[in-house]
């Protein structure tokens, strides 16, 4: 169990007090006090640790979250940034002595400019809804984080999130043109913009993935791509995880870049099936599903070059989809995943390193003897093509030694792919989750330069408190 | 003029001490202390300002950087980081009180890993090393400067470089995987690796583009790429700068990315034509390059479309090439336009500033209105496709008006694209050049936060001082 401080009782005290200040500053209508509406906001999408906030605030514009923000600054009390709370590493759960300042209420499309290719939006927009407000002209934002439905655009900033397609389009910074955010001092800062590059430090890359700690982010312009003619998917299977992941550096070394490579182990191969009746090959120690796109022609093409590849490898299966519908059947077991992962074990935690992908192999054997020696079931799903692997670790949250056990497989995997050259995080940030495993990545002197870098954006330490950093001593 | 600060005598007066110290440190054989040698050091490529250091020092490894950066901070000594001192912004101009500390010495390749597709080398390794050392094995390493066969991958880091190519491929910053920094207090620091993303904040974006002010860059870990099967340009000439502007915003709406989009305009083609003989248009006022890669079959296609969508604009000219030899020579006149200005010129500037690619006429008609009244030639020649514009300016130094013009011109090409949504910088830095110009850009604000950022990594601001910040009363 992760170490939680306790709250500070000066604070609680001042409840009421705090509640007045901020609705005088926000609005009434905007600030959550209510204690069964509070209770909403007592985790995110990472479930095993809650904690209900002092208060939640939803301002409607940035003058009023910078004002809230300014407040609770002064007044040294500390904010939990949140935006749809889908985080899978607790990077929007609340203290109790901390007040959650939302971006939900922030939710227009502000400018759509397809001439110079970019949309700006308010934080509290929708992954989807980006999409949603240019796929009529054929034009589409790329990163598609699992969560695309309900997940925000400042959610996905704080994480830098990815998705099954950033093998090809990369991750939310490099998807990114700009963005305003609010500083502890309540300071309405422009950050990059509808342009190439930009003189002075990358703020945007250092606020990418800041998961929240350097100031809180109000409105953000994206690159929206053109979309492509169409997609097709082919589905491998493969008698041996080895064989699989040797296929996989192939077609890396080819230099064909497949929009999608996803990976799946037998445990995760039977899961989906019975969950999904994709008809997915039961016989196969590991399957992929790899996604081609662009005209007819190239997508003939690349499947073309990547079925000689596969063969190489003496596949036990292979089918290639003829049409969008085929296509779709073979994404089908795979998008239910933890769905069906969820359907034969109470509960699980969905790991998140990464590790060069010609590691593969070898991490794949590292995980089954962890997983024999906590005695809990781990099934593989994930992004093979970048060397993002999501291990989902099956436990019992109901049974505390289970828990404990869980806990401890999912670090000593997160330390095997810091081992291997990689690292403890590739989409999910480290929240608090892995808070205490960021020594395992950094030394004392990388970490106490980001405790500098935190500092000079936030002297006070307000800024989504106990996350990311292990927690030092004092 | 810019203001250049006073050298301290206090320094100056103890210039013997500080030789020998630094010599323990990294070997008397790598310090430079002689005038005539030192005098190699008084510029980079931004030759309008010159001033002889203190010192040179070049060591052969992180240790003695490090032993070398350490003894410098500890006793208030100045440093100016220093690869091969192709800067175009002056972003390796010395001070005479400070020392510059050149990563030249070391330009070893330490690792080349096809499979994972990525090169560690260190700093001093020049640009076109990382693609010489892979391309035999159909491999390169994307950004290409026009100075690559001279800059190292220290100043590319520094400066965030781009290239003709990085329309497709991005600008270094999109090519990095990893990097080895000193500190000011001379620790030793691991900054990503060859694995996807990174826990912590987004150290590789920030560093990049930094400019040498936060530490000093010793090992460098780049994504390599698979080589295109081939490619092949086209030239297309148009009988005014709207029509082909017009054309550019219609080939990137299409969702064709091109290699490279390159922008002439008349007075560029008639020195480049003067120069290379290349066959460009007389009669055209804008002439675009475009370079489109892939097998054979892809290039043909590609051509095919571009061709149909610049018919659509009424070209002058269309040339397409047929063979590697009739690109190379459609090539020939772009590659040598600086040699081409500087024929007809005794002197000129060469701007940087980026604009949102729609706006492409206007700030052609601006800069036309802007040359007029400051009676100075400007020729035009850019990478249009992400709207990174290279006005040169020509003056003659040997005329102080003149030049005072110039800079002015410049200033104001650079407030301009700002205007227009850009920023004053694309790939070539602020350096020197533009420090003054920051405020035009960036609100005091902004500022004064990414000064608390310098001061988190360098506390006694020892690091490339007077550049980048515009200078304080202070």
């Amino acid at each position: 169990m992760l170490a939680m401080p306790a709250p500070r009782a000066e604070i609680l005290a001042r409840r009421a007090e705090v509640i007045s200040a901020l609705a005088e500053r926000v609005g009434p209508g905007n600030v959550i006090a209510e204690p069964l509406r509070l209770k909403a906001y007592e985790t995110d999408a990472f479930t095993a640790y809650r904690r209900v906030p002092l208060a939640v605030v939803l301002p409607e514009t940035t003058a009023q979250l910078a004002a809230a923000l300014r407040y609770c600054n002064e007044q040294g009390i500390r904010v939990v940034p949140r935006a749809a709370g889908t985080s899978l590493s607790g990077g929007a759960l609340p203290l109790e002595d901390a007040v959650v300042i939302g971006v939900a209420r922030m939710n227009r499309i502000l400018e759509v400019d397809l001439a110079d290719r970019f949309a700006r939006v308010q934080a509290g927009v929708t992954n989807i809804a980006i999409t949603r407000a240019v796929e009529g002209e054929g034009f589409f934002y790329a990163p598609d984080p699992s969560s695309q439905l309900a997940c925000m655009i400042a959610g996905n900033v704080a994480m830098n999130s990815g998705g099954a397609h950033c093998l090809k389009y990369g991750v939310t910074a490099n998807n990114l043109l700009g963005l305003t955010m609010v500083t502890v001092e309540g300071e309405v800062m422009e950050v990059g913009g509808a342009h190439l590059d930009c003189a002075g430090y990358d703020w945007l890359g250092l606020i990418t993935g800041s998961e929240g700690q350097l100031g809180i982010v109000t409105e953000v312009t994206v690159r929206i791509l053109r979309a492509a003619e169409g997609a097709r998917a082919m589905l491998v299977g493969f008698g041996a995880t080895d064989v699989a992941a040797a296929a996989v550096a192939d077609i890396i070394a080819s230099g064909i870049i497949p929009v999608a490579l996803e990976f799946m182990d037998r445990a995760c191969i039977h899961a989906c099936e019975a969950f999904a009746q994709a008809g997915y090959p039961l016989d196969a120690d590991a399957l992929l599903i790899i996604e081609v796109e662009g005209s007819e022609q190239e997508q003939e093409v690349l499947l073309g070059k990547l079925a000689a590849i596969c063969e190489r490898h003496a596949p036990t299966t292979m089918r290639i989809a003829k049409t969008a519908e085929e296509s779709a059947a073979i994404w089908k077991g795979r998008k239910g995943a933890f769905g069906a992962i969820g359907r034969i074990s109470p509960d699980y935690l969905c790991m998140d390193g990464t590790i060069p992908p010609a590691r593969l192999p070898e991490a794949m054997r590292a995980i089954k003897t962890l997983s024999e020696r906590y005695r809990l079931e781990v099934a593989n799903v994930f992004h093979a093509g970048d060397g993002n692997l999501h291990p989902l670790i099956m436990f019992d949250a109901n049974d505390a030694d289970s828990f404990a056990r869980a806990e401890a497989l999912g670090a000593d995997i997160l330390k095997l792919c810091v081992e291997l050259g990689g690292c403890l995080t590739g989409e999910h940030g480290v929240g608090v989750e892995k808070r205490d495993l960021m020594t395992v990545q950094f030394r004392a002197v990388d970490l106490d330069q980001q405790r500098r870098i935190k500092s000079a954006f936030d002297p006070g330490w307000i800024l989504n408190p106990h996350k990311v950093f292990p927690l030092v001593s004092a």
